[in-house]
C-alpha cells in the first residue's frame, strides 16, 4: 500500500496509533504497540506530571521505539505535562480539547511533532492554522467522550482531508483490517484506534469482567450516556440507565462525568455496574489476543484486501 | 475494480442505488439514475397503488433500462404497491421495515429480486433467513427515518458482511468516489446514495432553496430530531428547533412525523423552516450536477483512488 507520510513523521513502521485511553493505556500497552510497529500512547488523564515522568519512565524501559503522550489542553497543569515529556525525551504529543496554539511553539522548539484530536471540519482548519503536524479526526463511533455534532467517519474524514494539507488519521469505527483500508480509501494516512486494543492481552489496566464484557457486546452495545450535557460512549448497561437518569435529573456534565469516572476503568468490576467505555466496533471483538497479532492482521489484511479490490 | 455480484443480479452497469426518498424519488430521478448506469428507485411513500403504477409508466417512458421501487412494509396496503410494481415488469423492489418473508415468495414467483433496507447486524440475519437476495446496511449518518440503535456505515458495514452471504449494499455517508472506495474495501459490494442525487439537476421535485441549503450545509449542519420518538435526520434550522420542542413536550412519534412531513420536499420553501430531509454528506456537496456526472465521477474517481493506494 501506499506509503503514510505519518511513518516518516513519527518514526514508526505502521500508521497504527494507540488512543490514549484515560485510566488505561499505561507505558506498558504504549510500549506493546510501538513494539510491533505502531505508534504507542500514554493517556496523561490520570496521572500528575511527576506519575506521568514515572509512567515514560516504564515505557522506556520496554521499548527503545517512540511513543507519544496525550494531553488534554483544558487541563490546568497542561504546560507542566508537556515539559515532562519533552523532558523525559519523547517527540510525539498528541493534544485535545481547547487550541494547541499556544503550546505549538514550545512544543516545535522541544523538537515535538504535535497531533491534535477535532470532531468536525472547522476544528481541523483552525488547528491546522496553529501548526500542528497532523490531525487526529475522530468519528461519533468512537468510545469515551462524544463531540456534540456526532459527525461520523465516513463523513468527517474526507471533508478533513479536502481542508488541510497535513497528514490526517482516522479515529473511531476501525475494528480490522477493513476498517484500515477504508480509512485510507477516504483519505487518511494512518489509523487512531483504542477499543481494539482494549481487548489486548497488554492490556492490564482493565480486569477480565471489563474484556469478557467487549467480547461479548454487539453491534448494538453502545450508547452516548449523558448526551448534551457530557456525552460518553459505553456500553448500555445498567450503570448506563443510571447516568441517562441522573442527566434527566439535570445533573451537570461536570457531576455526570465524575459519576461515570468512578465506575470506569479498573472500577468497572461488574457487568450491570460498572461504564465500559468502547467504541461501536466493539462488536467486532471476539477474542483477547496479542496487540502483535492484531496489528500484523491490520497490516497484512488490508494488502490482500486491497488485491482483492483490484 | 473488483465486479460486485449486484451488477449482474440487478442488470445494471455501476452498483450505486439511488436511495428511495419519500416524495422525492419519482420516476424521472430514477430513470436518470439508471440511464447514467446506476439503478434509479422510485419512492412509493407518497402514492396510492394506482399513482404509483402512473410513475413507474413515467419512468419507463425515460428509460428502457432497469429501475426499483421501495415499499415500506409497514404501509397496510403494501401487498397492493408490490403487486403494482409486479404488473408494471419491475425486477427490483427494495423493502424496508418489517420483514420481507411475508412478500418474498410472492416477489420471488414474479421473478423480482428483492433487497431489503437495515440498520443493525440482528435485523440482517433475519432479512437474510427471509430470503432476500441483497442487504442495504444503512449507517446513522444518512438522511431521513434514524434508527435507535445509530450504528455507523464504519462499524455496520463489515459486521453485517460477516453474517450474511449475499451481497451487501453499504448506505449512510458515501458522498463521492473515496466513500464508494471505502464502501468496497468494507465489504459492501455496492453503495446507496440519497442525499447527493438529491443535489442532482434532474431531481426536480424539490425547489431552489432546499438545493440551495444542501450546498451551504456544512460536516456539521444536520442532527437528527425527534430523537427517542421517532428520529429523523434532516438541517438543524428553526424548524428542526420546533420539532424538538415539540418532541420535549411529549408529542408522539407519529404527531411528529406529520408535524415534519408538512415541511418536506417541495412544501420546504423557506431555509428556516422547512424540513430539508439530507445525510451527512451534505457538507460535501458544493455545486448542483447532473446525475451522469456524478455517477461517472464516483466510478472513476474509484478507480484513481485505488490505483493510487496501490
Amino acid at each position: 500500500m501506499k506509503e503514510s507520510r505519518l511513518c516518516s513523521m513519527l518514526g514508526i513502521e505502521h500508521p497504527i496509533i494507540l488512543g490514549g485511553m484515560g485510566g488505561i493505556s499505561d507505558g506498558s500497552l504504549a510500549a506493546a504497540v510501538s513494539e510491533a510497529g505502531g505508534l504507542g500512547t500514554i493517556a496523561s488523564m490520570s496521572y500528575t506530571a511527576e506519575e506521568l515522568k514515572a509512567e515514560i519512565d516504564k515505557g522506556q524501559s520496554l521499548t527503545d521505539k517512540p511513543f507519544a503522550v496525550n494531553v488534554s489542553l483544558l487541563r490546568p497543569d497542561a504546560g507542566d505535562l508537556i515539559e515532562a515529556v519533552l523532558e523525559k525525551g519523547l517527540k510525539t504529543v498528541i493534544t485535545a480539547a481547547g487550541s494547541p496554539k499556544k503550546f505549538t511553539a514550545a512544543l516545535k522548539d522541544g523538537g515535538a511533532t504535535v497531533m491534535h484530536v477535532v470532531a468536525n471540519v472547522s476544528m481541523a482548519m483552525k488547528i491546522a492554522e496553529a501548526g500542528v503536524d497532523a490531525i487526529i479526526a475522530e468519528g461519533t463511533e468512537s468510545g469515551g467522550v462524544a463531540s456534540r455534532e456526532e459527525i461520523t467517519t465516513f463523513t468527517l474524514i474526507p471533508q478533513v482531508v479536502d481542508v488541510v494539507d497535513i497528514p490526517v488519521v482516522a479515529a473511531g469505527g476501525i475494528g480490522d483490517a477493513r476498517g484500515y483500508l477504508a480509512a485510507r480509501a477516504l483519505g487518511a494516512e494512518g489509523v487512531q484506534v483504542g477499543t481494539i486494543f482494549l481487548a489486548s492481552k497488554e492490556c492490564q489496566t482493565i480486569g477480565d469482567v471489563y474484556k469478557h464484557v467487549l467480547i461479548e457486546a454487539d453491534d448494538a452495545a453502545t450508547g452516548i450516556a449523558g448526551r448534551g450535557a457530557i456525552g460518553l460512549r459505553m456500553i448500555k448497561n445498567a450503570f448506563f440507565d443510571e447516568v441517562e437518569k441522573a442527566a434527566a435529573e439535570g445533573k451537570s456534565g461536570g457531576e455526570l462525568f465524575q459519576f461515570m469516572e468512578s465506575k470506569m476503568g479498573a472500577a468497572a468490576k461488574d457487568a450491570d455496574n460498572g461504564a465500559f467505555v468502547c467504541g461501536q466496533v466493539t462488536g467486532m471483538i471476539r477474542e483477547i489476543r496479542p496487540v502483535k497479532d492484531i496489528i500484523r492482521d491490520i497490516v497484512d489484511g488490508a494488502e490482500s484486501a486491497l488485491k482483492e479490490l483490484n
